[in-house]
């Protein structure tokens, strides 16, 4: 198993929160030669696309054999997982641990707002990579959503709403769905300020009233 | 294309709201052969459930060929959609047309209110046809949920509540969900009565600081 195959159904694994927690520790030579994978991958679908991505193409870009991508990532799935994985680290980092309003340091309810415009905005820059992985059914258990739900029903806890966090944590989440953005943006035509505007809206309305 | 079939992506035309308005007027015997293949799917579906529902046993069931079968249906997933869209109208019917809190005559919000608890329990009735039929990326795009869009966001017009009508009926009606209520169910083993608490809350506070 791979570090970007996501837990299965119903597991009960900790939240694989950044920076890697419970990760295997891959030795440093292994390590590296994953980094300049997903770099090679990361290049090939900035230029041709996430769909047009190929395990043969990642392989021959980084001057490896085909069997060594495949021991690395499985199949060409699990190569998108692992690239968007990538990704989503970086968005992870500017949440839990950059500046604020969107890191720490302000109060939980600016942070819950600056939350989904900022996810709204990676997932646009990265939508064909998200859209190419898109995990169906699984969408629920990849870590992704559970760390994005995981941090929102802690700002909703931290706030003082008295809701059930969990719960309300995927209605929030769920607004910022990548099959729904790109629905909304791309098949019905709304401004990404509108998608903002909504986001700031429901999320005002929710813990307008909290019991502090 | 049968009435069952969903828009295509970012299709304009306008919603198939009960009773059917704009689907092409079947010839009544062809209504009554379409009745009785899908009494036969359904009574299949619910002995050896939707997961194993073929366009042959359905056939077999109606005594007709599997060319009939398939000329009204398409493929499985158009039998599938055509099934849940017969349980599917049972339930608009409800909403829209049946008694109070639910149907017309009460409250708005009492209305948004009855509305996510009557929706779970019955996907909860018809889950595996739900999910057999998991219409994956077509999900917002599928009439059913289109429905349920559209109804929401005229309680919210009706309430008075000063929000983005059409883009809060995403958010509330993405919480019903089938694959997610199905998740939070079966996988996470919350009880329906969480999911039922969980949307009137939701619906509470949004609806809470409406300007009427």
């Amino acid at each position: 198993m791979t570090d970007a195959t996501p837990p299965a159904a119903g597991s009960r694994t900790p939240l694989p929160l950044v920076p890697g927690e419970g990760e295997p520790r891959l030795r440093a030579d292994a390590a590296r030669n994953r980094a300049r994978l997903l770099e090679a991958a990361a290049r090939l679908a900035a230029e041709h696309g996430a769909a047009n991505l190929t395990m043969d193409a990642v392989a021959a870009a980084a001057s490896v054999g085909k069997g060594t991508v495949s021991r690395r990532f499985g199949d060409r799935t699990g190569l998108l997982l692992a690239l968007l994985d990538h990704h989503e680290r970086r968005l992870q980092e500017a949440f839990l641990a950059g500046p604020p309003p969107l890191g720490p340091g302000a109060d939980p309810v600016q942070r819950l707002l600056a939350f989904g415009p900022a996810v709204v905005r990676h997932e646009r820059a990265h939508l064909d990579m998200y859209l190419a992985a898109e995990p169906g059914r699984r969408r629920f258990t990849v870590p992704a959503n559970q760390v994005r739900r995981t941090h929102v029903a802690v700002l909703l806890r931290q706030a003082g709403v008295g809701v059930d966090a969990e719960l309300t944590a995927y209605a929030l989440v769920g607004t910022l769905d990548t099959a729904l953005v790109d629905h909304l943006l791309t098949e019905r035509g709304f401004p990404p300020e509108r998608l903002d505007a909504g986001w700031r809206d429901l999320v005002t309305r929710v813990v307008g009233t909290r019991r502090t």
